[in-house]
């Protein structure tokens, strides 16, 4: 159950109402975001809502049966919109893209993308300067340094940031540079990152584990936001199946599903969900008329002489193919 | 490597090759379909092609280093069509579309299926006489007496007719009356049924194992091609995967997969992809632009009073929309 | 429900109790096995049990509230014991071994195994002579010639068999040289396979499907024994998941949990379980350990040669010390 | 490629090592342990190894064609020993037991879980303080308070301490109070904190990821070892599976690969690997036989009354014979 609060709702009040559902059974939990005010009442008695319903400093009251309440569409039917200034919006209408290399390797790299994508009129790069990677011996990114060149030269050119972070610590060195922080398919329940960017005044992407369940996804944005962070967007990238013809299987269905469950954006990513660069199209395709509120692939000058994940990023030239291709899909699914 | 052989070769020619590509150490197999022969060579030893090419009765020598041989398309580039006759094809150009019931259940409930697909220009219908049912005690189908009756209305509105072989004794009496035979995901490996499907001159639609792989149904597509029937189309219909918020998980990779792999037809089954019923226009769509030759997907009059899969199966208002954005989004991605 | 009958029941009284059940609401299947005769009730209507109690006919009620009812414990508690005669059983107490090469390939295969299994105590044999393969260019089995050859072979020695059917043509020729049927991975859910096997009066061992549910191979097992056929047993073999390290993932769970949901013997088979031959006897010892009532497993004179499985086959001696220790181990659990 | 460094190696000596690696192709790291220097060299060019093998300051040199290289057992044939003092070990000879409450929750079930352990001679307990829950309203655990409690009751009782960190922040106030740090499964690839593990002199377990594979773990542990901590157990405890009639699919082929793989000690977690609490006893024998150096699971005085995994978790009665049995397994795989 969801009780949504009055803005001016004052403590005594507050405190009131805590103990009218304590007394009901049910435990809750005082949610304040950077828009509202909520108590999250977890408990299973039935009882008719009309008994708190009247009780000063409650604005409105759901019920939401589902595990996760906030992210849930049976509360908050509209979709949310993610405002990155600038009017670039994730969510809600048009199809947000965003586009860029898997690691950040130097000012070329970057200037030449900025470019493409500047060409394309797609205002949102993403990149990564802190790398996940399975081996200690691999390329783990250009770090904060990076992160920094990276911001300069965008902002120039009016582009927005998506970028990876990997832990708590990093999370005050990169606020000022990013304008989404993405958390990672191995990070989805790293549950201390997702309270501590609750606690932080900018939108979070989160992705689903490597073999999370659409629940399970649901259940971090939840973190996020009974931590204090509305501006939360979920992307599906595949999930780790028997079939290894592909690097991933792309979850198709998790779109629609996730539609109907959340009222947060839902983002694809077809780079991770098939691995393969010739068939990133389709499958970035596909995800637009499934129902997706934006893409999010690779791209690189050169993917041959990637850093990392060439072989499932695609040269400039496909990538601008793949644009007005992805924008005639969205328009068609819009009549 | 496939060796084309020549229509009018003869038993010694033939004799002759068989002999010199054993002594390069290859086994040998002949295949002769209703459209050619063929000798498939088994082997790993490098030898230049010239030495045999010159053989009489060779038409032409192919090497293909996949498993699968005859489906596969590094010997014959030209996408394979299956012609129904009447001018309704699977493959090529344009997008097939076949719907109908789960489970045929009766006359009146065949007319209307026919009346709406007929309405809508759809020319195959689809519908299970023969049901595989994981429990002894739930409904197994109308059996040949109801492929009979469904026949008999089918054609006289120019209807064709896709339906579920599940055994051998099955086939000689359900030949005069499906166009096209298909194997369901629990027979995917049923090597029996596939070899005397090879035998019979009517398309086959083989689906794919509840967890089979991609190569493992090109294999057993191969099976079917290599004795004797060219006739094929494969169907992506969901494998079987942890995440249990839908009930299969779509593999819309497999679909340009399967393109690039083989020269035959793809086509995707929605219904059991997701199987829900709200989500299955999202997921035809979405493999429509991945690039799938046609759609296989369950209808109903009535399907909260369907025998079998009402769950998972449109009505036929949804049916009728979702025929027409399917048709463009076909057309969509032609340009 | 399971309304057992009496063995003197007749036709009228029989015809009395499925009125009753009918008009209670439930849908009733009259089973009749070489052991009792029985009436399956597939309903979800609570009532008095005693009001059909009364009724002549029947000897006794069972609620089962499982999918699957004639397998299950909860009608049925004592364990199921199969008696191969001659003093050679499996499940109830002691362990039954079972061991031989993938694929019986000649005469002399054959009496070096059944010389190895007699020098150790083991009475079964197994044995593939139909095989199915996923590629339709692999050795396919010497067939029935091969059977009959070993069955001489066997018999001379006191070796039971078991071996695989593929099909249902092929039941009438194997059923009077083998002791147990064996169903394949591929053919777990092959139900017109199994409906036939419950027309025959030999043991029938079913392995779980290679991504097949627990509930489905109990189901599977259902569908033998509604046809007629008590004498089941089930086997684990591995399951397909995503880890690649081994062939299969043995689903050592699988073996508690069969044992108390049904009263039908449990066989593991570790060399399909992990494929690799070094850690076959690691496995089997925990299956047994596990509760399995048998250890199928596949050993060969020369591994290196065999036709098939070699990568997962036990040499002689690996197979006499395994022998050794699954017999200790089993004693291990007795206490 | 591991070169092993003389523990006196000056820095110059390394440099020229460097240099000369570093020449033929290779990339180089240094790691320093407690007990050791190794520098790690990542290439593939085929070299004699003699043309370094003279250079001043090298122990030794071992090929390791492993992605993970320090924990590969292709370089240390010897089984790694964990000694937490007072003479209790893990790995090399005996088995490890490790038992407790899922959450540590107060003083009594602190003390009622010590006085069990000691009647039993078990000397290491498990329990968590910090507890990663998917959903941000469920108990948390008692935190650092609990563990100081928890870890003056064990000292006074010669009780060992094993429990998860969740994140960098926590190694610091834990490390005083723990005996063995615990990586849980959604931490499995959190490479900051293996990073930071890496740094500290206390042995860590790390837990398989929740769909992690064999190889991941191995990596997962090169992180902390190559980052300065040679102190690790690898414990499996199931893996995500289609199969839902246990909470994980407890992969016991892993335990004999891991072993063959790695030098280090195996742990089987039974609790978390099939999740039923009647079963847990089967699988922990399995997974003992199979060849695992330690079994850690979950035990509460009255398991329906506890925080969390009461469903899985044994009460004391069952525990003191599941110990019994687990080293009677232990005793006869020493034949």
């Amino acid at each position: 159950m969801i009780i949504e609060l009055k803005p001016n709702v004052d403590s005594n009040q507050q405190q009131s109402i805590i103990e009218k559902i304590t007394a009901l059974g049910y435990k809750s939990m005082p949610v304040a975001t950077q828009r509202s005010k909520y108590l999250v009442a977890i408990g299973k008695k039935e009882f008719d809502i009309r008994t708190i319903g009247h009780l000063s400093g409650i604005a409105d009251i759901h019920r939401v049966p589902d595990e996760y309440k906030l992210v849930s569409k049976k509360w908050k039917v509209a979709p949310t919109v993610i405002d990155l200034g600038d009017g670039v919006t994730i969510g809600g209408n048009g199809l947000a893209i965003m586009a860029g290399p898997c690691s950040i390797e130097n000012e070329k790299q970057i200037e030449q993308t900025i470019q493409h994508l500047v060409a394309n009129q797609v205002p949102i790069m993403r990149g990564g300067v802190f790398k996940p990677r399975s081996s200690p011996y691999a390329f783990r990114g250009l770090g904060i340094d990076g992160l920094k060149l990276w911001y300069e030269l965008a902002r120039k050119n009016g582009i927005k940031i998506i970028s990876e972070v990997m832990q708590v610590s990093q999370i005050e060195s990169m606020l000022p540079y990013v304008d989404v922080f993405q958390v990672g398919a191995r990070n989805t329940q790293n549950f201390n990152l997702l309270d501590e960017l609750g606690k932080v005044d900018k939108p979070v992407m989160i992705k689903r584990g490597i073999s999370g369940t659409i629940d399970e996804l649901l259940s971090s944005a939840e973190y996020v936001f009974s931590a204090g962070n509305e501006k939360l967007i979920l992307c599906e990238r595949g999930i780790r199946t028997y079939e290894k013809a592909s690097r991933n299987t792309m979850d198709i269905n998790a779109i629609p599903i996730l539609k109907a469950k959340s009222h947060l954006p839902v983002v694809a990513d077809p780079s991770h969900g098939i691995g393969i660069r010739e068939y990133v199209p389709q499958v970035a395709l596909a995800a637009t008329v499934a129902g997706a509120d934006g893409i999010i692939y690779e791209t690189h000058q050169k993917p041959e002489e990637a850093f990392s994940d060439g072989q499932q990023t695609l040269d400039f030239d496909e990538s601008s193919r793949l644009i007005k291709r992805l924008r005639a899909a969205y328009n068609l699914i819009q009549d």
